[in-house]
């Protein structure tokens, strides 16, 4: 009696706001009974197909309708969905399938190649996404409440894979419940006060935890999703104006490009009341002046299935916010004490949103969750507020942050090394005016060696993801080393 | 990792929201510091004396701030805290104690001489539930964030035992986890849209799930709770004004009590935004008109932490509402199928408000929970819009609520048959202009016998609580009877 999962919410937004629209899309606008009963169809498809509880589903497409659609059906059957991020390399997106090894792979048309690549070694069916589409204006005459679901699923199993944490080459499945998706949007909700007059323009990649914990918080509560397959300024300001979109999420450049196509008139975004995401406190502060809406900034990873903190960025500026009414977090040191008031000790979580762990990692996931608690690999700072302040990663979690997106530095420098005129690289995060953060590639090459960065550039994008590849290059003598290891820190302070 | 518990709540209001006021008692203000601080002190107190994981404790008081911190400290040990109506007979409260066994009894002064004398024969120690008061004017200086506690506390982990249900004569604990308050507080604060700006006067008794649920859902969402020791109109209407008051939970005679004084002038409410309980349609209406605040009704019970349907009323007025964002239910025919739209049925429940059992009833539990869910006993019909209307009980499930208290007919008839006069008895719910409803005793007098209603009456309440003895007493020849048993129904229709 104490199951309840992701389908249960389609199921009451079907008996309470049957009528209302649940997703747009281009020209299609789905209702929610509409919504559930694609569930419903696509779940006994694929049940059909052989899924049941526990098997893993990969989808490789944009954000659209279909991919809804399809993790209601799994979350119905107890199945688990990998969404996976379409701008991987093909070798990085088999490694995945690989790892995970689901039983379909969804695509849309743009990915449909790329899909039957990846899939011919692993012999994966592939399947359309857009599939639930011809079928979906054939209205049941349900009326009053539906019964419960035939499936039990506990609300503790699985339901989502999102990969991540590359720290060591290659990216590690974390594994998010139902329960932990929920609870990741009982957050949102409480924390912004969503209700179900609000509406979240869907144009963060839902393969992400911000895009997929704001679309799904904005559905459970009863509100709506405008699905936009990527962002695009032109379509976000339009958009914004004809659906009277409430929400955004947003990392660097969203927001800069979105106001400056702004600042050349003809959009009416005044129903925006909430952007949630991260940009730098100047971007913030001439947004909000722009607009009636508020900027919430934020910390937290795929791990957490979404926010640890997040406040109004102007309650204090250049902080990541303060705790949300289910999460728990201290400071700890590398004993595993508690860090004191000003110190700055490593992220560690426990609660509802922390996930399940990595797929198929128990050593990983053993000392991930040592001390009974996540251990986030960031470091923070709190405040007498209780407002976090990101202080960088633990040096064996390195990551730089690209426009929102997760690049760790071990997975480029393996790239890097592959080019046969490279000695020896150190890969570091530095300021961008346009992304935030970029990737920047400190190279020694080897004796006698010739080798431009467009070059090395062009050759690690052939590689690995194109967000991955370095921006910035430069050609030293010498790395600095400390123990034998090339020291990162002295690196950063040299060249970043 | 997955660890949250009701005193993670008190640590994170501490942490971001430490000097705001928490609770607000007569001349006692704590702010989440100083309640927090309180709690430690509380638990240290009680791990000194013994009490430690699944752990009962039980409380005989009036509403107060102790309560709240009593709460706090045995959810940071991992402890049970059994609440106990204080309008039951000592008869009642020892048959409670003895099915518990709780280490400590705490109680406030006006209750003092019957924990004493109902601790008498289990041996009970009692403790002062005030005891808190001296020591919390000493203020500590830590700042930043609170590191984790040294208890791991499961969130699945009993925290409250609420006794209801006394269908077969005695009452049953409903064992309510951590998770299961947690989980209702989101609900009722995501559906009334609450925030640390409401204010809530805390005038329901916290033994009763209702009253426990308001308070800790403004609790978590960092609001206020102004305690008062029970419904006092007087009170009621000068503190909702000079503490600026969001929301009251109200039954009958509650809310016509307070608006006769209203109409007399005198005091501003305009701060009230919302009620949430049951009323009539004609009062709910007639409040609406004369305030600024909107009446929401419920269904719900102990045994799911509070609501499982609530809306304004006047969205479809008797109604009960339609179901919360974390509730799952369905009606239920007889063999467990699923009842039809527009039919009647028991209302069955799923998902994380459902309680974890009955204290000690493993059969019984059985039987509650058949086919994975909780089968409330109550009967529903739901409208097209997904809208709940109560339809009684079942037969088996017999309640009759006389303001907002749950009056079992089997423990009225067992006190009534112990008067030597008595032959047969059957005890039904009636209309009540105050209450909402009334108990009614329908007797019939062995051969020869003199009995008054009121020497009736008398009687039974000095076996049971006073709100169960019967209002109405009627004496007849026969009792109608159905296979050898008294028939119910036959009775209510012939003197309901």
């Amino acid at each position: 009696m104490r199951t309840y999962s992701l389908y249960d919410v389609f199921v009451r937004n079907d008996n309470i706001s049957g009528d209302q629209t649940a997703l747009v899309d281009g020209n299609d606008r789905l209702s929610f009974h509409e919504l559930h009963e694609s569930v419903i169809r696509t779940a006994n498809v694929l049940a059909e197909k052989g899924v049941a509880q526990g098997d893993t589903v990969a989808a490789l497409a944009m954000n659209r309708i279909g991919f809804f659609i399809l993790l209601g059906a799994l979350a119905k059957l107890g199945a688990i969905l990998v969404p996976l991020n379409w701008r991987l390399s093909n070798g990085e997106l088999s490694y995945i399938l690989g790892d995970c090894s689901p039983q379909f792979l969804f695509s849309d048309h743009t990915h449909r190649e790329t899909a039957m690549e990846i899939a011919k070694e692993t012999n994966i069916t592939i399947l359309d996404i857009d599939c639930w589409r011809p079928e979906v204006k054939e209205k049941s005459q349900v009326k009053g409440i539906l019964g419960f679901t035939d499936e039990v699923v506990d609300g503790d199993s699985p339901l989502c894979i999102i990969y991540t944490a590359a720290v060591a080459g290659r990216p590690r499945g974390a594994v998010l419940s139902h329960s932990n998706l929920i609870a990741a949007n009982m957050q949102v909700i409480i924390e912004l006060g969503l209700s179900a007059a609000d509406v979240n323009l869907n144009m963060l990649p839902l393969f992400h935890i911000t895009g997929l914990n704001l679309a799904l918080a904005v559905m459970q509560v009863g509100g709506r999703n405008i699905v936009i397959d990527k962002f695009d300024e032109e379509k976000t300001l339009k958009l914004t104006d004809t659906e009277k979109v409430t929400l955004w999420g947003s990392f660097p450049p969203i927001l800069s490009r979105a106001m400056a196509l702004y600042e050349k008139g003809g959009h009416n975004i005044s129903s925006l009341k909430y952007v949630v995401g991260l940009d730098g406190p100047e971007v913030i502060a001439s947004f909000e002046q722009m607009t009636e809406a508020k900027f919430w900034i934020l910390y937290g990873q795929s791990e957490t299935s979404g926010f640890v903190t997040f406040s109004p960025a102007s309650n204090r500026m250049g902080s990541a916010g303060r705790q949300g009414c289910l999460s728990s977090f201290c400071l700890m040191d590398e004993t595993g004490q508690a860090v004191g008031p000003g110190g700055i000790g490593e992220i560690v979580v426990r609660g509802p949103l922390v996930f399940q762990g990595y797929w198929n990692q128990d050593k990983v996931n053993d000392h991930t969750f040592r001390n009974g608690c996540h251990h986030t690999g960031d470091l923070g700072q709190v405040d007498e507020d209780g407002y976090l302040y990101f202080k960088g990663r633990k040096p064996e979690k390195e990551l730089i942050k690209p426009g929102g997106e997760n690049v760790y530095p071990a997975e480029v420098e393996a790239a890097v090394l592959e080019h046969p005129a490279v000695m020896a690289v150190c890969v570091i995060g530095v300021p961008d005016p346009q992304f935030g953060e970029g990737v920047k590639a400190v190279c020694v090459l080897k004796s006698g060696q010739q080798l431009s960065g467009k070059e090395l550039t062009s050759f690690v994008g052939s590689r690995i993801a194109g967000y991955k590849k370095p921006r910035y290059v430069e050609f030293v003598n010498e790395l600095p080393r400390k123990n034998d290891q090339i020291d990162r820190e002295q690196v950063k302070k040299m060249w970043g």
